[in-house]
């Protein structure tokens, strides 16, 4: 297993400016008066396809040889890993395959369509999964690209707590939400080497707290299907991911899911933008916990914006 | 009648800079390609207190002398006039009274109070309106500052396309909503001097547009309680407005009711970011008129985001 390091970053940085937006921090007064801390919102829902994913994914795709890259890339997801991997092969002019369960929403088949992606469906089952996307490789050729355990992917997420670090001088916190560990993983190598004063935190749903409870026992810990509205935390930490949560993440903070709604409400509400219920569980933490941030300047990463309109959590 | 000149907007926004964000200017190259143009988003949503109106009510609040400010302000306006005027008067310590209808939703009362403003409340009617906010003038001696037909809150608003010239160097277009046209007048004041060459156009519900017929008509037409789900944009023009509109707008282009919601899901979903109806009434107005646009630099003035998450349009 190889683990990346800091270099991986910064060569990954250099391979995919040209694809992915330096997004913007942006602050909220009011969102500061309330928590008594100073946020500053890294805002990955204005990243090109909506989500930070977009830089792991670039990543991967601009890597590849020309003679690997011909043969494509694939991956199973239905979340925003498949569509920022169609993103990064439409722009690398690859072919990009996404396996996903028939039972997965039209929209985000189309989306991942809309950037020139396949999807192939398999049934709603981990064996189904499994099985159509064997087939789909041996088909193709196509380089797997997974959605987090793999270290090109994190490499690729650190380069946004780069900018971040570079953004806002002088952090002392940063909270970003934990699902499959990801993003974390990539705050956690880029931090730890170029601000290693900087408290990491996970946040992550009460009803999805696999992540906290490995943290507190040592070792993975990986749940059936947990339930929660931030959708994109479902998935469990895996080996690479492990080893970055267990070795920088100073804490693993969790809210309820009435928490969860409630938080991204006030960021809509209070900040204006768009973002995905996932994001919003790093302010869950932070209100639920004001006496860790308090007159501290704390990074916090919104993580994705691709939401249904039609299906709000509040409606 | 005063007309404000363009030297109002320049003492303008040296006087209110403190009070005010200087709004970033977002693309889409999704909404680029779709419609053939380079749009250029001057995002007043993410201004003070959610809307451009913080630019006119911050210079009528701080251009007061020292004795006039010690008697406070006051408006009408159930909308973010009202809001905006209250958060000026916050910052400059003095007091604000918005005389809003009793049947306006109990959000905006609230809003305005959390600025510090006070609200009377009359009946839903103008002659009520008008006997309470006598009433309020007489006791308090508050100045007057009218939500647009008032040569402070022209110039004022005025300030804004003057960044987005500063921002979007070659802008060949703008458009903006109008309602009572303020917005409008102050970009005509701006742009009418320092760029002359860009073409205005104000972008109207078909469901209210009065501006467009008294444009046509060259007389000022008033609706009585026109309906749209572009609340902002149901009053209408006044004389000192009127001068503007007839003069420098190069047309008043209209959208009907199912194209604005459109227009705003599509804002809200390819863009991430939260605006109001009104907001969304150029972009309707761009979809539907392709031929006038294409191939140019356009500015479009996202006037703000004070909108109810619980009532949005495509519920």
């Amino acid at each position: 297993m190889y683990i990346p390091t800091y270099s991986d970053v910064e060569a990954a940085h250099a391979r995919i400016m040209p694809y992915i937006h330096r997004t913007p921090v942006l602050t909220s007064s009011f969102l500061n008066a309330l928590t008594g801390a100073e946020l500053y919102f890294k805002c990955e829902n204005f990243q090109k396809a909506g989500a930070f994913k977009a830089r792991g994914a670039s990543n991967a795709v601009f890597g590849l040889t020309d003679t690997e890259a011909a043969r494509g890339v694939a991956t199973h997801s239905s979340g925003n890993h498949g569509l920022c991997l169609s993103y990064a092969a439409g722009r690398r002019g690859i072919p990009c395959t996404v396996v996903m369960p028939r039972t997965a929403p039209q929209a985000k088949k189309d989306a991942v369509k809309g950037y020139g992606g396949r999807v192939v469906e398999c049934e709603p089952s981990t064996s189904s999964r499994e099985a159509v996307f064997a087939k789909v490789v041996a088909e193709t050729g196509a380089e797997f690209v997974h959605p987090y355990n793999d270290h090109r992917v994190i490499a690729g997420q650190g380069t946004c707590s780069r900018e971040l670090n570079e953004q806002v001088p002088g952090l002392e916190a940063v909270v970003a939400p934990i699902g499959g560990g990801g993003m974390i993983s990539g705050t956690c190598l880029t931090l730890s080497t170029v601000a290693p004063g900087v408290k990491i935190y996970a946040a992550e749903p009460k009803q999805a707290d696999d992540a906290a409870r490995s943290f507190r026992a040592g070792h993975i810990i990986a749940d059936d299907a947990p339930e929660t509205v931030a959708d994109g935390l479902k998935v469990p930490l895996k080996e690479l991911t492990w080893q970055f949560v267990q070795k920088h993440v100073t804490d693993i903070l969790t809210a309820e899911e009435d928490e969860i709604i409630e938080a991204m409400k006030l960021i809509w509400k209070r900040m204006k933008i768009v973002m995905e219920p996932s994001s919003a569980v790093p302010l869950a933490t932070i209100l639920k916990n004001p006496e860790i941030f308090r007159g501290k300047r704390v990074g916090v990463i919104i993580t994705g914006g691709n939401v249904d309109l039609d299906k709000l959590p509040w409606m």
